[in-house]
């Protein structure tokens, strides 16, 4: 082989992977021009400070199969911090915009979370991980007396006014019992079983909030059918990485369910 | 419910989080103690400058399935570059740590590469995105004269040395490539198909590597049975997310196959 064609590969390889992947649909969407349309509101990328990568892509794995058409959006704000994932601690002077950083579990092609309007879709999912806690919300650090990023509540009361599902995993239902009076979601179970649910104490803020909460295994999902709210525990629970894998996959059939499509 | 409460559950949930995700062996692991024990090698977190985020997920998801015990190594070297996803551009002066960004994939629970031996482990996987081709090796600016990162180089050779499976997908087969004389790989078709594979020319430097490409779809898996080297496509099809996922649970398939366990 020439050293031409080989630098052409190479080339090639590089020039339009940054175009191509950026343009290709097909990541997103499927070849069903009938699926349902839903949008993925991302936070970040790393469970400590943008959204649970694992989550993110349980989730789009599940809707490509159910064959919907896929748009990814992220708020174009700045992170409350950056976390080193290897140490668990904030870099000092480091920032990072959670839209870029949303990006990279996107492949490129993710919208400003302002164009996300529910007349284009039938469905919207948020992911877990503490971006929803620290970029969309500040429930990290205020817990019950949070507030919401507003364009997550414009969207949140959007959809829920369209009567068009809306679903969440891990930390994100917080997001909802927010903004949601009265609606009923699961971040797990109530007690810690020995550490399988650390985070149990999240279920009674989840009540403060106004909300109802119903314990759920991590393999299911809850569906408020009244508000077509539809929650999973995900990494909520201390557990193995395909069981979280299919109580995503639960939920994401459930919004699709109710996509009616 | 009390506002104390409220706040011991939220600071439960930040305290405790940092230390339990990062300790959590479960997310890595299973309760089955005689599963294979295997490696997987992250070069960075998205897949311009990193590792591809949904093909390191679904390797997980799939070892998690087949009762895999889990461990995740990078190196401490600095990125090639930064590149901002949502532009597809580099970041002028900025600069990330191939450890600390892989460490978002693994959620803290992540080892140097240096510490990685054949010894404690069954077989070795990696995951692909341009970190492999940029921060593993320098194949995206040289080619097949690249020169590939020394200690992916000893833990490529203990492995095939030991007789132990090596599982790569997505341009990460051009590293056995390069390391393992006359190895059998596939990184999918070998002509473009109007598009569907953006980067077949790969194929030729792979020839022009020394070694052998055998041709292989999007949900297959190609076992090179001699040098037990196992490989996929992956994104290097453009196509639906759960068509890779499901060629990447051939690939992981075929490698717990190959450690006999």
């Amino acid at each position: 082989m020439s050293s031409f064609n080989t630098m052409f590969a190479v080339r090639s390889l590089l020039r339009t992977a940054h175009i191509r992947y950026a343009a290709a649909a097909q990541f997103h969407a499927t070849s069903n021009c009938c699926g349902a349309k839903v949008a993925v509101v991302l936070s970040g990328c790393g469970v400590y400070d943008g959204t649970e990568i694992h989550e993110a892509s349980a989730i789009l794995v599940h809707l490509s199969r159910g064959g919907a058409e896929v748009q990814m959006f992220a708020p174009d704000v700045t992170q409350m911090h950056v976390i080193d994932h290897s140490k668990g601690q904030p870099v000092e002077k480091e920032s990072r915009n959670v839209l870029s950083e949303s990006a990279r579990i996107a492949r490129g092609n993710i919208t400003v979370l302002d164009k996300l309007s529910a007349n284009n879709h039938d469905a919207v999912i948020f992911p877990g991980g503490f971006g929803a806690a620290k970029n969309l919300s500040t429930f990290a650090v205020d817990g019950k007396d949070c507030s919401v990023n507003e364009e997550v509540v414009r969207v949140l009361n959007e959809f829920h006014k369209a009567g068009k599902p809306i679903g969440l995993c891990c930390i994100s239902p917080v997001l909802a019992a927010k903004v949601l009076p009265g609606v009923d979601v699961t971040v797990g179970q109530e007690e810690e079983e020995g550490g399988k649910w650390p985070n149990a104490g999240t279920t009674q803020v989840i009540t403060a909030l106004g909300a109802k909460h119903t314990a759920k295994n991590v393999t299911e999902a809850h569906v408020d059918q009244k508000n077509k709210v539809v929650t999973t525990p995900a990494f909520m629970c201390e557990t193995k990485l395909h069981l979280i894998f299919d109580g995503i996959g639960a939920m994401v059939r459930d919004v699709l369910k109710l996509c009616g499509k």
